[in-house]
């Protein structure tokens, strides 16, 4: 994307007295992310990220940024917000809610190996643990509602066939909710450009703001179908039982959560078809230089259904 | 010192469970502290320092731990403790009161230079700023009442000269008490071995157990005291200016503050001087195998009598 809203060097100097992270060195935009504004900046103190919110909710923020603190301070290696002088993680720039977090290092990776998705695996569970005593709520924004909006809003873009598949998947997900399945905030976006390794050890996740309250198996189901990818969009066995064992190992899973596995990954699967093709058909102004194509998500969905994946670690 | 209480390998991979930081891959004793058993800590997460509170008083440790975190998140380069799975930074082992910190970069110097000091000063700054907003009150540990009891526990083991030295002192230091400096949460023991560096920057302060609500200004005439030495205990003009001028482009000092330095740095000089007499003649068991030697400070103190140094940055 390009940044919506520009900031100036004088701007951002004057912006960061504010702060106790001493004087601006130099900063950049950066090339990433399509619901905000995103810069590279770094003073004389270290290396941060500056995040200006363009359009989410501002009555979620709160929820996104202490969630970031309170992992951040029991070593999760997220970004951990930076508190204003007034004690005070959301700030504002140039008329917009802003955050400014710290920036971790590593990079993330295209291709990750069976050794990485351990490296997830166990990142996923210490978050989780990490996590349960959060005590804010915030409901998945992604979820089912959300679903059942979205699907209003693109089916009459889509052809028979598809339009069918959609009502189809939408009514076999209501038809198997799991509310006694562990719950709790998950990150809910874990895709490969949310996690940065350094050295082969996973030394960040990144971009908690579609973080809510849902199931904890979710999301693995959404780490499972990116990052364990194989041919034709089929799960790789050793990535996913990498995942898997190595989560597991931090916080066991309990029989319930085996037995869902096969309609979670359908789940997350419809919950990415849905954002792509909402994101492909009704781009907002000024939005997406990269449009993700929905079908990558249709043929996931469509390959979970027909050959539902059972839980093997 | 010796480390007072051991920890076993066993011991410290089940205490470990207690937080989200991954299982234990190393650690080993620190050789350095006098009133605690430190720890370098590794874990598959990252490098941690733990810390065991062998004599500082239970009901004091709640204020260094919150404001170490308030620090850390207002993004001041010091350890951020852990918090547990029950969400607690004080946690329990082998006994004693225990507490788990993020290991940060760097090495202490000998020999700063005034480049160095100018690093010292605008952090000290910054850390007074973030300080401010931090709402809870532990007075200064270390101050005037302590110099008081201290005073009379050592005076027996001094000769004439030094008993009247240590009474005028005293009695010059109540009577000129300065109850209108800005006053905050004060590192009060910022000797070089509490700061680290790295590529010439300030990359961590350290050891904040000692810290409490006090002039601001007797910060920086702590440093001053151990960081811009110069020959036979004179305050080095060039690194002296360095730390003060850094310090005062972050947060502008008073008028009366400059007033008040010559008679901050005798009160600093004062409390090290008290501190190591009260270790050097009254060892607690099993403590110190390296005493400091109560002469400096003296000496400091009665070069900063004879030759007051005027606020020069």
């Amino acid at each position: 994307m390009a940044v919506y809203t520009p900031v100036s060097d004088a701007e951002l100097r004057d912006w960061l007295r504010r702060y106790s992270v001493g004087a601006l060195v130099g900063f950049e935009p950066v090339a990433t992310g399509i619901e905000n504004s995103n810069y590279f900046v770094v003073t004389t103190q270290g290396r941060y990220f500056l995040t200006l919110f363009e359009r989410l909710p501002a009555e979620e923020l709160p929820f996104y940024l202490e969630l970031m603190a309170h992992l951040a301070r029991h070593g999760i290696p997220c970004p951990a917000p930076i508190a204003d002088l007034s004690d005070h993680y959301l700030q504002a720039l140039n008329g917009k809610p802003a955050v400014l977090v710290t920036r971790l290092p590593g990079r993330s990776l295209e291709a990750p190996a069976a050794e990485h998705c351990t490296e997830l695996g166990a990142l996923l569970g210490r978050m989780h643990l990490a996590a349960r005593s959060f005590p804010a709520y915030l409901e998945n924004p992604r979820g089912p509602k959300w679903w059942r909006f979205a699907a209003q809003q693109v089916t009459s873009f889509l052809d028979a066939s598809r339009q069918e598949l959609l009502q189809d998947e939408l009514a076999f997900q209501a038809g198997h909710r799991f509310p006694d399945l562990p719950r709790g905030p998950v990150h809910a976006d874990l895709f490969r450009d949310n996690a940065l390794f350094e050295e082969g050890r996973i030394s960040g996740v990144i971009d908690f703001y579609f973080a809510g309250i849902d199931c904890l198996l979710y999301d693995l189901a959404v780490c499972a179908n990116d990052w364990c990818l194989g041919p034709r969009r089929s799960l790789d066995a050793a990535r996913t039982g990498a995942l898997l064992c190595a989560y597991q190992a931090v916080r066991p899973v309990t029989p319930l959560e085996r037995e869902a596995w096969p309609v979670m990954l359908r789940a997350a699967a419809l919950r990415f078809w849905l954002s792509r093709l909402y994101d492909y058909h009704l781009p907002r102004p000024g939005m997406l230089v990269h449009a993700h194509d929905p079908e990558h998500f249709r043929e996931i969905l469509e390959l979970r259904r027909r050959h539902p994946a059972l839980w093997a670690p």
